[in-house]
Parts: structure tokens; sequence; C-alpha cells
């Protein structure tokens, strides 16, 4: 066994580092699934979920609150990858179309991540965070608000509470088996095209 | 003090009786209150929103799991009442604008309610009240699907629940002080009939 004061045994200490970083991936990858499917889920269900132990747990995450945080880092991390990847520039319509079935996933889950953290974290730590995800639905609104691809008669914020609502609508119902996943997008997209067209013009169709 | 054993002296346990039914009253109103605002509420808060001890409120309800379904029972009640006094006869559009008028609070603080019976009650309980909430809504959406009203490119399913999504967006921003409740059976009443136009046709504006 190596022993961390000495200098001379390096590579067992590196061995148990990687272990430790292998550990600490686990249980993030864990704890956003478990957060995801019930905010309530305690640092046993997670550790359990993992496959390490209470106190292997405990030794990188000190507190819940400390686990919850870095579960809602790593799912915006995520959420931000994934929504920079999206093309959402050119018709709105269309951007809109790619912004639903690149990220209702995602974006779900982040929910969900970020609903235990509510109950945990300091509010304006949510916000910060919050704020990272919205910014990109937000500004694909405004942009069709301002072409006069979507409708002004409604306020810009109800309109992105609509995108958020409607994505984890259809998740609920895919998580209950009641939809297909490969439909969600679909229903989605065809929902907010047609209720985000200005009144009195024709809803578009959605895409292929 | 009256005894229960005597036939000569009944105005006093009437009273006593009477005392009862205002306290139960109390508590089942402090109870879909407080459960709508916070599903998680414990027997102690909703006992000190009623104004009454721990002991009565246990003197009524033997355990959390009893007052959470006797809180339900009642807003669906309440529900039950609300829905059955809106005219959901005649155009779709027309009767969706009305229905969600009318119900739109209720039904918000019925999801809540919901949401802690979920958690306490067996799945068949909550399925039954549940179906006495949907059926109305339910029926509009048929009837609205059959008549060419509302888009049929979309499951009935999912057109539920969208209505009852949307209502509880609009209700969260409405508790959270981002949105007038004056203004809000109109933000869902016109992203609603919008999102349930046929495609290709016009979508209607809102009634007022």
């Amino acid at each position: 066994m190596a022993t961390s004061a000495s200098g001379t045994r390096t590579a067992a200490p590196r061995a148990q580092r990687a272990d430790a970083r292998r550990s600490v991936q686990a249980i993030l990858d864990a704890a956003v699934t478990c957060l995801a499917r019930d905010p309530e889920a305690s640092v046993v269900d997670i550790a359990a979920a993992a496959g390490v132990g209470r106190v292997t747990l405990y030794g990188h995450f000190k507190t819940r609150a400390e686990l919850v945080d870095a579960a809602l880092v790593r799912t915006i991390e995520r959420a931000d990858q994934v929504l920079a990847a999206t093309d959402t520039a050119g018709d709105p319509v269309e951007a809109l179309t790619r912004l639903v079935a690149s990220s209702w996933q995602i974006v779900d889950q982040f929910r969900n991540v970020l609903l235990a953290a509510q109950r945990e974290l300091p509010a304006d730590r949510i916000r910060s965070v919050h704020d990272r995800v919205l910014r990109r639905v937000r500004a694909l609104v405004e942009r069709g608000q301002r072409t006069g691809a979507f409708r002004t008669d409604l306020p810009k914020r109800w309109l992105i509470t609509t995108v958020f609502s409607l994505m984890h609508a259809a998740a609920e119902e895919a998580a209950a088996g009641r939809v297909k996943v490969d439909q969600v997008p679909g229903l989605i997209s065809a929902t907010l095209i047609a209720a985000f067209t200005p009144p009195g013009e024709n809803a578009r169709t959605p895409l292929g």
C-alpha cells in the first residue's frame, strides 16, 4: 500500500487519485440521475446508485448541499454544451424546432436537479446558474418577436415559460411511458410553433 | 358540562359537535392552503395555520395521510363545483376560454394538493380522484377535435396535458408576482387557442 507521505512511491498514490476521480464521477452521475428522478433523493440513495459506500461519498462531499451543488454544476455544464452546439441562427421557427429537439431532455433533467437545489442552496446561487440556461432560449424568443416570426401580443417572459413548461410536461409523459421518446420533440415543436404564431396568421407546420 | 350519555342535556353536546365541526373545517381549509403552497407541509404547520393544537388535529385526523386524503377530497369537491358551474357547451374555443377563466386557480391548487397526496396515498386512490377533474377538460378537447375546432394532428392526451401544464405554469408566474392575477386567464387562453388551431388555419384571437 502506498503512503501519501512518501515521495518515492508515486505510482500508487496516482492510482489512488485516479480511483478517487472515478468515484467522484460515479457519484456525480448517480446524483444527477437520482435527483432528476426524485429531487428528494437522499445521500444514501445516491451512494447506492453510484455503487460506493456512504463513507466514501462523504469523503468527497461533506454535506448533501455540497453534493447537490456539484450535481447542479454538472447538469448546467451539459446543458450549456448541448445548447451551444445547437444552431439557433436563421429562421426562428426552424431554430426553435432544432433547439427543442436537441435540448428537451437535458433541460428537463436540469429542471428537476434545480428543484432539488432550490431546497438546499441560496437563492442567488440558483439564479446565476438558472440564467445561464435561460439565456439562449430567451435570445431566440427575443429574435423571433423582433423579426415578427413570433407573436408580440403576449410577453416575452410568458413565451419562455411556455417553452420550458411544455418541455417538462412532454418529458413527464415520456417518463410515464405515455408518449414515445422519439415523438416528444415533434409534440413540443408543433405545439410551440402554433402557440407562437402571430394572431390572424397561418400557423406553420413543423419540420419533418 | 354535558355528558354524552344523558338524553336530557343535548344542547351542550350539540355545541361541542358544532365546535368540532368548526375545528375540522378550519383544519381542512388550512391543509388545502398549506399543501397547495408546499406539498411537504407538516401536520405541525397545518395545525398552526388552522389555529388549533396538534392534539386537537390528531383527534380528528389520526395520521398525516388521513389529513392529506381529506384535503384532497375537499379540493376535488371545490374543483368539481367550479367546473360543473362552467358552461362548456357551444363553440369549443369560447368554451375553452370560459373553462380557463373559471378554473385555472382551483385546478392549480388541486395539482399541488395532488402532489402531496401522491407521496402519501395509494396510486388507485389518486387515479380515481384525478379522473374526476380530468373528465370535463377531456370532454371539451374531444368535442373540439371532433368538430374540427381543435387540431387532430396531435393526440388528445397531449392537448389535455398542455391545458393543465400552462394553467400550472401561469399560476406559478402569478404566485411569484411576475404576472398579475387578472392577466393569467388571458395568457393561458391566448396560448391554448393558438396552440390548438388546426395547422394551416388562422389562429383565432381570444375573447374579451
